[in-house]
């Protein structure tokens, strides 16, 4: 089966829940998809460490790199703003896309467009714009097709990162502490199953609202990213951290909280949270250990697993 | 044995590094001594719980209270706010003490008038002027007496917080995240063997900076404390938090950390450190359990030890 008559494959198999596991028989994975959740703000001037990462991850220049600016007010700007640091990286087939409405998002064109791209990279904005739009859309699914079946690298920058998440950050208001009313959650692409991300973390001061959204949801992994930071997820592997600051994960699970019976305003008691800080340059095996490769100690591990487990493929 | 002589006794033995053996068996504690270390910024215009309650524990209006200016650069004006306050509480006999070289420190009758007092207030300012003055003086030999021998209560607010403790936080830069050098450990009057103390602690967002200070002393408890509240320790019994915000405990005994090896101004890696959110309101017995107030779980009851825990008297 070439590479034609594997994507018609993919579109034709859109439409139902059984998509899972029928594509996965389909079309054997031709290699892990890489996911590249940026902190905002990464640099496009001087190094362009992770930009330059994501174009590598994709394939190279001959990638076909997809702009997707749905989460941005101005998607012109956003676009030309990617357009020009990718073309200087060398990137040669590098194209928007925008999408305004749900209807757009469920043009057979756009998820044609979608499941040819090996790199996909989400704009900065409002996740809630962009979940507005690809929600539930034959676009998000195809999202997760070209991740989860062709192993394309889909890369999300601020508002692009939270919403890689199955469970994401909506709204948050700066938070001294946490407290239950700090932060709303909603659905977003699903891409990471059991984590929640927050980005321009530390710059922002966001361990209050990240802590928020985890006493409700101790189940999940926080994951705070920092600017110019990047954490990549190689599904099923390993875990690396890039760029200029830190990558704070926030594990919850062990943890004892009042949240239940707190006044919504006041300060939550939360025991035994677990953190771990990861600067840039650290890079983790969690499965298929690698002997060179220091190991990550038992809770740091519990964690990691967290983040490279396969979440489902949502069709 | 009267007040006036056991008093005569303490005074008689501050010379000498056997103190705290013979203290002890020539005086037996009256009562618990009380920590009250408070974040800053503590209300003295509505509910003034904290300021209150150290009245409360120094015994009540008759009590005999000092407020402690040295931190301050402006001591005059730190008393007479503080007079003010305590005063409107109906306190009878506070006055001020206030100390600008370390020679004023030896002086018998400063260390008498430390000796006679019911509670001790030190002020704000800068807890590197607080140790220039007192440190290995007998004003801060007397200190531990009237704590550990007399039962006398101790409360600091900010500058005078951080010098409660052992090691304490002297320079500490605002660091997003945390790194070897963002801050510089000194000498306090070390009433708090095993713990470190941070204040304004998330106004300010010093975790960076309290975790930057553990990557150098894992083996201390971090305290941060939030401003108008207050983390009030009965010693070898039982915390409390008053105020308005909340106490974060930083327990990094497990840690695995880079900080041997890390560029100084580099992120730390920073691996399996636990936190506990305290908000005011929390009260935790440590020894002898009262079965009516729920017991801390493990890994807080093992941080609570750290600060509950007598330290050495200082001779």
């Amino acid at each position: 089966m070439n590479r034609r008559q594997s994507l018609g494959t993919l579109a034709a198999l859109l439409g139902g829940p059984t998509v899972a596991a029928s594509a996965r028989a389909a079309t054997p994975p031709r290699r892990y998809g890489h996911l590249l959740a940026v902190g905002g703000a990464e640099d496009r001037e001087r190094d362009r460490l992770i930009l330059r990462r994501f174009i590598e991850l994709s394939g190279g220049p001959q990638a076909r790199l997809l702009v997707l600016t749905v989460a941005s007010s101005d998607p012109a700007a956003s676009w030309e703003g990617y357009r020009r640091v990718f073309e200087a990286l060398g990137a040669q087939r590098v194209e928007p896309l925008d999408l305004r409405e749900p209807a757009q998002a469920n043009d057979p064109a756009v998820v044609d467009r979608i499941l040819d791209a090996d790199g996909i990279y989400l704009s900065g904005g409002d996740q809630r714009r962009l979940m507005g739009v690809l929600w539930e859309s034959a676009a998000a699914r195809a999202l997760h097709l070209a991740f989860h079946v062709r192993g394309c690298c889909i890369g999300g920058t601020s508002a692009g990162a939270a919403a890689l998440s199955r469970q994401m950050l909506a709204i948050g208001e700066p938070a001294l502490r946490p407290y239950r009313d700090a932060v709303s959650l909603d659905i977003g692409l699903g891409l990471l199953a059991s984590a929640i991300i927050d980005q321009h973390f530390n710059e922002r001061h966001r361990l209050a609202r990240l802590l928020s959204a985890l006493a409700l949801r101790p189940d999940l992994l926080g994951v705070g990213i920092d600017e110019d930071t990047a954490l990549l997820i190689e599904r099923g592997r390993s875990v690396e951290v890039l760029g200029n600051g830190a990558v704070t994960l926030v594990d919850a699970r062990q943890m004892r909280t009042n949240v239940r019976e707190a006044d919504p305003e006041q300060p939550l008691q939360m025991l035994d949270v677990r953190l771990h800080l990861l600067p840039a340059g650290t890079r983790y095996e969690v499965v298929d250990l690698d002997p060179r490769v220091p190991a990550p100690p038992p809770a740091l591990r519990q964690a990691l697993e967290l983040l490279v487990r396969p979440g489902p493929i949502r069709g």
